[in-house]
């Protein structure tokens, strides 16, 4: 049963990978499972993130970029995780119309998630969603966040490149966006470049990123800034030429290096899947136990305190030695 | 060392007192054990929650209730949870001066939280506080709160009575109060009720208790909703009586609701302290563990998807028969 789910979307089924993103999304039984047989699918996809406030164009921008990869003969897989875009319902009936120009590009799947679960849920829903798309076999795939959770960080931080959009004339645009997400930045866009102010958001960006690359250097590459109107399909090769001398400069890197980074990411994944996990699960198996039930009555009756009945509870179901 | 730092909060010394509430808000180490001790020295005071949207006029509303209380020989604890409230040192200097009123008087104490942990932190301080000024023999402790996230409507969860104040005018006002606040509340106040608006202020209330109500019933009591002007200390001893009506209700209902209410209240108790717990305690623990090297390591290397790694640090480390 899983094998045969496996095999169907190694070899791109795209019913079922549609009925399991939407799984992963219900948290619905059994995907575990499948991802986990999955698994050993994934590694081949060129992960980009996309981030940035609501109103910057980024679903105009993943448009493009479709288009320019598509032109080069790659296949792409987008999943948009803004509740803004419209790729997620969130929009302006004309950015879906325009969107829909690839719905019968067999060469392009996207996608959106709509949960928004406590606890990083979104977080892990994400990236179940990109190891689906890429044991699908895209080459690229394009993650579209807001850019202002600790959730959106946390997805960039996945990312192999991580693109940040803004747009002139809004100081407070930059400032929206949480001073984390500079330090995962390794491209940033100013789109709609031909609005006044473009220079003065360039020498504010240039700041911005001086000074978060202080507290967290990144080894080997440099930051950059580039200029875009994605509307008019400008500064769009320049961007993906971009993102591809930065995948190239991370092969320069040393295996050690490499392996460092993987191992972060792998950290940070691992982390936030055993964090839900216990919040969800374990913490559900606990309060539905007898023993939680027995030192609630003591605490009723005032026999016991809840920090004592709390450590107590906590000892007996974990081995914490 | 424990027992005499209990002994001096119990005799109500208010260095010993100020000193544990900073180290609980700052999470110090130790504050666990003086909790522990200081347990049965609690359930005597008075809770009320006070929540309601920034600019109602809450803290105006609560200045004016400790001056009721103390005029009719009560001592009052004050716990401002709130950020845009004077207490917590985020309002205009006319609030603050007036609060400062209270400064000297013995019989009043009044602390603010600074912390916004992550998942219910701010919850559990407030509830430890509320356990400090309890056992140091306050008669009430009024808790404000801003009343727009989850962790507020906890906290009034855990309140004796629950007030909460709405301005006239604004149907966004009510709207932006989480509907689950709504469940929770025993009394709604309509402040500054000298406004144009007051009694459609007062329809609106009424249908939307009418709503939820429908949702949960609360046993013995139907929530009243009265006017009040805070500023000219008009309306504050209805608001006091009526407070004290719904103690006495309270007394009224039987033996076994009471307790169904004590449990339920001691159970979110429980369940978000053991919660907190997962995610700061028990999380280090496994992510600082060999193990969790170790299958990082496999991951990394390609021998081990991070489903099933995760899997098996949890069941490794808890013991969920």
């Amino acid at each position: 049963m899983v094998n045969s789910i496996v095999e169907k979307i190694v070899n791109g089924d795209v019913r079922v990978v549609a009925k399991l993103i939407r799984d992963i999304d219900d948290g619905a039984p059994g995907t575990r499972e499948i991802l986990k047989a999955l698994y050993r699918h994934t590694g081949n996809a060129y992960i980009i993130g996309i981030t940035g406030a609501p109103g910057v164009g980024k679903s105009t921008l993943v448009d493009q970029m479709i288009q320019g990869l598509r032109m080069d003969g790659k296949t792409v897989g987008v999943l948009a995780v803004d509740p803004t875009s419209p790729l997620s319902g969130g929009a302006i009936l004309g950015d879906r119309v325009r969107m829909q120009r690839h719905s019968l590009d067999e060469g392009v799947f996207i996608r959106s998630l709509a949960t928004r679960g406590q606890f990083g849920g979104l977080t892990q829903s994400t990236r179940s969603v990109i190891d689906v798309l890429d044991a699908m076999g895209k080459d690229y795939i394009i993650v579209e966040t807001v850019g202002v959770g600790q959730d959106e960080i946390d997805i960039a931080k996945s990312a192999h490149t991580t693109v940040i959009v803004v747009v002139p004339g809004m100081g407070d645009n930059i400032q929206a966006i949480k001073a984390g997400i500079f330090e995962v930045g390794d491209i940033f866009v100013i789109n709609k470049s031909d609005r006044p102010d473009a220079l003065n958001t360039m020498n504010d960006l240039k700041a911005m990123i001086d000074i978060t690359r202080r507290r967290f250097k990144k080894e080997g590459w440099e930051p950059s800034i580039l200029m875009a109107e994605a509307a008019i399909n400008k500064g769009i090769v320049e961007l993906l030429n971009e993102i591809e001398m930065h995948r190239k400069n991370r092969k320069t890197l040393s295996r050690e290096t490499i392996i460092r980074h993987k191992k972060a990411i792998a950290r940070n994944e691992l982390t936030d899947m055993i964090k839900i996990r216990l919040v969800e699960e374990v913490l559900n198996h606990i309060t539905n136990s007898l023993e939680f039930k027995k030192h609630l009555d003591c605490i009723v009756d005032g026999t016991k305190d809840p920090y004592s009945a709390c450590d107590e509870l906590l000892s007996a179901k974990l081995n914490l030695e």
